[in-house]
């Protein structure tokens, strides 16, 4: 492998862009293990995250949001309520359906793992300055848009 | 979602990080979508991507430098040397096992790929900085090094 001052830009971008497959596996092997003790799961781990950050929302919202299949949301759901983690409120546009809200024990216990978790990252973005961590965020952006099936389909496919 | 400029560099860190999970999977579609008509498919071109890198391998040195399962280097590889798209020649450190080689039409194959892919990348890094292209490669192999299972056991569990 070439050391970074011998590649040329595209070849760095590239070396980076192939850590994803990785740092996938590393981050969700950590997420199991920072959950370790907590009795919840790196899914329900990503539904009460969410919950968190929009306060409420309905199933097919929080499906969209993860970018998982509806019947993976539908299962967790199902067991977060049932655990006292979730209160499912009546949803007044659609008689069927509810709309999820965080109890008070699953808010405290995202907003600690959240926490804990920031200030690990903060720690993190000392060893790099402020432009770096920008840049990093937004190209990774800016590959994932290119990436996306949505940018396929507009680019000239040859 | 909190707009860029509103985030704290922990936060800009996290959400740069929570792109790996899409981006994963934006990537290999793209990958497949590109290597149809070529005949082969992304695990071989992984496999043939090693070999124009390191030139010859066992099966071992692929499946470590891929980071998979033996299984899986096991059968690309049995695939690949049945068309003619691998050579396997005898080790002469270990009687029962081959080295492979790429052939010269696997080999015009993945120099093909790989040329388009950079030039593509290097058109998308126009987009950047030099620093700042240097900044995603480097923040994500930290990143990679600070997720990874061997960091975990070196630094303190609480």
């Amino acid at each position: 492998m070439k050391e970074a001052n011998e590649m040329s830009q595209a070849e760095m971008l590239y070396a980076g862009i192939q850590l994803t497959r990785p740092l996938l596996r590393n981050i969700t092997s950590r997420l199991e293990a920072d959950l370790e003790g907590t009795g919840i799961g790196v899914g329900e781990r990503a539904v009460l995250e969410v919950l968190l950050a929009v306060g409420q929302a309905t199933a097919p919202e929080i499906t969209h949001i993860l970018e998982v299949k509806r019947q993976f949301t539908g299962r967790l759901l199902k067991d977060l309520v049932e655990r006292g983690l979730l209160q499912a409120l009546p949803n007044p546009k659609h008689r069927t359906s509810s709309i999820f809200t965080l109890s008070d024990e699953s808010r405290s216990l995202i907003e600690c793992i959240r926490s804990t978790e920031l200030s690990r990252l903060g720690e993190f973005c000392q060893r790099f300055s402020p432009e770096e961590i920008r840049a990093f965020y937004e190209v990774q952006r800016a590959i994932n848009a290119e990436f996306s099936p949505a940018e396929a389909a507009i680019s000239p496919v040859s």
